[in-house]
């Protein structure tokens, strides 16, 4: 592996938990939160994938709204329509997994130039990252957004060029790390070494591609990174 | 809508039974046919897709092997690359679902041209319909693979455009069938008329689409297509 000069982060479900949301869907419907949580996830990914391939992209964030309808749909669940922005609104303050602010400021002392490339708008990885109060820990917030004119989701090979340009490094000098083993596979088809961030103990997808390695959690990074930095 | 002049049918989980595996995963894995089933056939759509957007299009039937790959590391099922391949191969021996043999016969004897369109490959698909005694019904059997140099899945728009060239009618004129609910929205986006089959009480998705019609089997297109035909 060539050294790493930058590191890219997902953001939804890598750096922030997107199951944040469970509280709030409790709420609103006790005891069902995590199966509330889990469907809307699973429907929110296959719709980025499906729209891209039908070229009917939307923004992430009425994506999101959309697999929460299904998500109310499926389960059987009256939500208004305010309800639903509403809870919708709950992703926009999802929380960061407990070792990344730790972790963020190591690699940065490390003089790292830190970035996040995500499926999400412009807008809403700036509200995300604000409202956790990391904004100085960010070299770039990357959005699909900035993929000019190409209106796909990740793992478009069009989405992680973004990073490539903005960082204005090769793609062999940039670490690519994610949690999500799809948005992992994609990454390194495309040609970035990849860090698999493996929390909950998942499975990899098969996709031909194996992650260059693996941590139980970003407080693992620094560690791994400074011999080769 | 416009007078029906061909009526094109996906095939796995449309025509035939996906789920028709699961007899023989349960003499391998007692007990646990179905839940092999559903991890695997949820993963082989997802790689489908993935593949298609990252640009690292396999063919169908290796994705199918790779599915259950995952499936078996996953479920932590031990399961030797022979007895994966002879799994596998249980996907060329679907069956049709009960009413599907005498419903095609009752839309053949209107004069309706029937198609398939698949994204599987030319021979697995003309492998399954030949197995089930079914080939006469067909005046086509199209395979994502007919998509020259494409390589990609549906619902891509290349593939369904394979359809109304091949049928050389408008697709306007083309009704087509489908019991996943993704691929009816990526038609009906293209812009066919869709008959979405709901046979198992699901959700349709919520993908900017709807279907034109909705049955729960084969067995009621007829009837409701005769009186615009």
């Amino acid at each position: 592996m060539n050294p790493i000069k930058a590191v890219v982060f997902d953001l939804y479900g890598t750096l922030y938990d997107v199951h944040s949301v469970v509280a709030r869907c409790d709420a609103l419907f006790p005891g069902r939160g995590q199966e509330i949580s889990n469907v809307w996830r699973q429907k929110q990914l296959e719709y980025t994938w499906l729209r891209s391939l039908m070229g009917a992209y939307a923004p992430f964030e009425d994506i999101t709204e959309h697999a929460l309808r299904y998500t109310c749909n499926r389960l059987q669940l009256m939500l208004s329509d305010a309800e639903l922005v509403e809870l919708s609104d709950e992703y926009s303050r999802i929380e960061p997994f407990r070792e990344v602010p730790g972790a963020l400021a190591e690699l940065q002392a490390m003089g790292l130039p830190l970035a996040i490339l995500s499926n999400g708008s412009a807008r809403s990885i700036r509200g995300v990252v604000s409202h956790s109060g990391l904004e100085s820990r960010f070299a770039h917030l990357l959005s699909v957004e900035d993929a000019d004119g190409v209106k796909v989701f990740k793992p478009h090979p069009a989405v992680y060029t973004v990073a490539e340009q903005k960082l204005n490094l090769p793609r062999t000098e940039i670490l690519f790390v994610s949690s999500n083993a799809w948005d992992a596979s994609g990454a390194r088809h495309f040609g970035f070494p990849v860090c698999w961030v493996n929390r909950a103990g998942n499975t990899f997808e098969e996709l031909g591609q194996k992650p260059d390695h693996i941590v139980s959690g970003l407080d693992e990074l620094a560690d791994w990174l400074r011999p080769c930095h």
